[in-house]
């Protein structure tokens, strides 16, 4: 069993620090909020004041954190992650941040004779707790066969997909999927109901087809009843699209359906659903068909 | 047990005949050419030399067929369906057929006492076997109540979505969702690949992520290696695209990534592609990335 | 100076045969509705009491209805235009109906020794009557000839495009343009306006740019203000993007920014606007950016 | 008469410097490569070797350089613009740049008590001789005021649309419409050819169209000859269309041509058409549709 850090103990994070240390690993953790990270402290987590002091304390370091900002926050300065890490030691980043700024502290990390993998999930916090979740991996070859086993005991598919920052690019290649896919589930319910079949029945035979993709099953049934809180709203959503379409302009890869769904994004926002989980495109077209939303 | 007939015996309907075989019901089978059926009938299948017999010999009749025309040709004339049918007896429909043509079908059943329900599946010939495949019913909800448990002997998820011919619109619902899942799940490989991963790579990823709908799982593959013989043809998908889109209209609500998607498999036919599996839009995709296919 | 005859005396109909009475032509018409064509009998006009005597009075007969179905209302029956046709006789059609059913009339006017061309308009009622028209002809090159400068004092360009038919498929061509020029232009004045161009002003720009086609020109200003009576409603235009997409999928033309437009089109449909002039596109938009309409 | 001056004198820069010569205006002029503004010293512009001394020497300075980082580079530094500025001049950039680089400047310009109005213009060389360029203006209403009867003297229609960086704005708004036209146009023809139309003929029909904006009617004929040199490539074209959707998202309006229209362009660069007039999106299209470039 492994001497493991970890950073970032929000929903995804905690639920990951559980899985862990339920595998017998040791995790040492830090929140910004210490509150936050009780229960797992009760699970036998030990806490540590610092990025700093979480990544000398232990031998591979994970992190899960909002964006690239709080990404560079919690790497740079005197308690910060960098000022902790030493020859041999890892840092596996779970984070879905920009490809670029990931790479960039890839290289200050090896410059300390430390290494770094980018290693975003595909999934929620749901197919996590059903043991499902996906992880991609960025890095070297070597780095990623040292701290394979340790991400079997978060997901059971872990992927090697090539060079640092790969694998956040393949994330943003996934996440595209989930936009088209939520506007072209709501075509096909709204067409069914304008036809005369039930809504909830119409999105009970499509979570149970041949496109029930998790991402659908999951949220197909927000059309009938959007959640209290976003799983990941409009905005979340159309940051990834707006990296893939960057993307797409700098390698010349033309993506339709892409541009197409972000443009319903912009209407929810136009809206006034820029915080509500995307699932909300349902209701652009809703709107734009004459339906309830 | 039930006393069941069957017409059209290719390939999902064969299969069909077998798992309702080894559940213990009798089944009268027709088709076309006989020689086809010869696996079946070494199962125990009964063979009926016309539509009209395969009515007449049982209690509820199946069919399987590839279109609107061929339903009216099982249908019609001295040694068709209709002259085989009389009161009290069922006959359900799972072919994807134009709603109306089954509507008008219907009607004419019942003036004969007897009664219909249309009843297509989503899925494929691996999902069948998998025992996974959905049936979508409409038609009266005392017929349907009828027939049930024998559908469920087909799949395990069986949903009546309302009266007659809606079942088929769930369908084509369901259906545009295919053209546009493959066509972003394109734009997601390909950007992947143009960005260094591997194009295999990609794939796994994606058809492990929570994209990955059951037809992504078992197309997504497709990308690599086109399948000797079409899965489900560029004829054949763009045929449900126009049905949607063709309702869309009708019933105005906007159908814009079943819109965009459909010109990439205009543009398959164009390229010469028309009798390869749909999954031939990744290669329109890759032409324009200048990426091989 | 031609003796020729007119039927369909509308809007544009009338229009055009005040031009021919100007230029020195006889001119011989019939309208179902015989007090619409008082005005034109005042200057000259010979009135017919059935399209059958119209054609039977003149060398050259041309029409100008709503749709198919009037063109063939007119053409058949016993006071039908085909039974006034005689050998040496034309019959021009000036009508936008289906290429089909064009050349399945010009078979049968054949047949009678007489000849037909196929030659709707570009341009509307003010187009007309700034002599700025255009035509576009379809049939063969030696009857072409005996009416072009008839034509000519119609519209000043005058274009044989080929066979029977292919100057209804022209101009489907150029209307696909229309939809998709006028969804381009709001969003151009809808982007203008959220930056805090008021929307006049934007719109006055763009009607001096080189975005500003004819039809930008004298449809534009709709989006200040809507007109009293659609020019060509949304039930119009999508009638012609339908035909083009049919024709798209027949000869394999992918057709990406009428796809799109269409779906708009469906969405103000939707929202109760189909019998507006089709520059409602515009509101679809505004709503789906939360601006006033 | 003013006494003007003019940095940037390249095709359309010069052009617009000869035209105001021909007016009667005092013209003192600037260009990187003096040998490229020997014809205009020829007709009488006074030569200053640095934009600092073309703004010292007259009371209005225009300038028409390349791109935001041109116009960085001739305003800034001790040979700059600003450095020649002084109370009560003016600077109009006739440049299309970002409007917050505009903006910028413009807060420096009024620092020194001289001010600016950013006035991009619509249109070619070709619109530009014709007397036909349309010439939008941001700034304040009273600089405008003074500086209006000069800006009519290069294009007849001078509009101001509002506060600074607003003309590019409109600009923008604009330019979107160029490449959804182009691409609408194209699938018109395509249509038009598959059906049987001569490619030649359908542009000249098009051409003469209600849909025929200044921009199809020089830009059309491209899809039958390429221009040596493009007018206005793929790269520009798509600069100006990420610039329109970077808005549309700021702003929340959907763009949804724009967006479709704006992967063709990518589409183009993946061909390998990056430097060609972005009229080669009829050439990605006519690929999808098996025809002849």
């Amino acid at each position: 069993m492994a001497n493991l850090g970890f950073i970032g103990l929000g929903t995804m994070g905690g639920q990951m620090v559980a899985r862990l240390l339920r595998k017998g690993h040791t995790v040492t953790g830090y929140n910004r909020t210490r509150s936050k990270a009780q229960w797992l402290i009760e699970q036998g987590m030990r806490w540590a004041d610092s990025p700093r002091e979480v990544a000398a304390a232990t031998d591979v370091t994970f992190a899960m954190v909002t964006n690239s900002a709080a990404l560079i926050a919690i790497a740079d300065g005197p308690d910060g992650l960098l000022a902790g890490l030493s020859k041999g030691k890892l840092f596996v980043d779970i984070s879905t941040v920009a490809p670029g700024v990931s790479r960039t502290l890839a290289a200050k990390i090896r410059e300390k004779g430390a290494d770094m993998l980018d290693a975003p999930v595909s999934g929620s916090v749901v197919t996590l707790q059903q043991g499902k979740l996906s992880v991609m991996v960025g890095g070297r070859a070597e780095t990623f066969a040292r701290v394979k086993p340790i991400l079997e005991d978060i997901g059971p598919k872990v992927t090697h997909v090539g060079d640092n920052g790969l694998a956040l690019t393949m994330k943003i290649a996934v996440n595209l999927n989930l936009a088209v896919q939520m506007l072209a589930f709501s075509e096909g319910v709204l067409l069914a109901e304008k036809s005369g079949i039930r809504r909830d029945i119409a999105v009970d035979v499509m979570v149970h087809s041949a496109v029930a993709s998790p991402m659908v099953q999951y949220r197909g049934p927000f059309v009938l009843q959007q959640p209290d809180q976003a799983w990941f709203d409009v905005n979340m959503m159309q940051k990834d699209m707006l990296l893939a379409m960057e993307l797409g302009r700098q390698l010349n890869v033309p993506l339709p359906t892409t541009a197409v769904s972000n443009e319903f994004l912009t209407a929810a926002r136009g809206m006034g659903m820029a915080n509500k989980d995307f699932a909300v495109v349902f209701d652009v077209l809703a709107k734009m068909a004459a339906l309830p939303t």
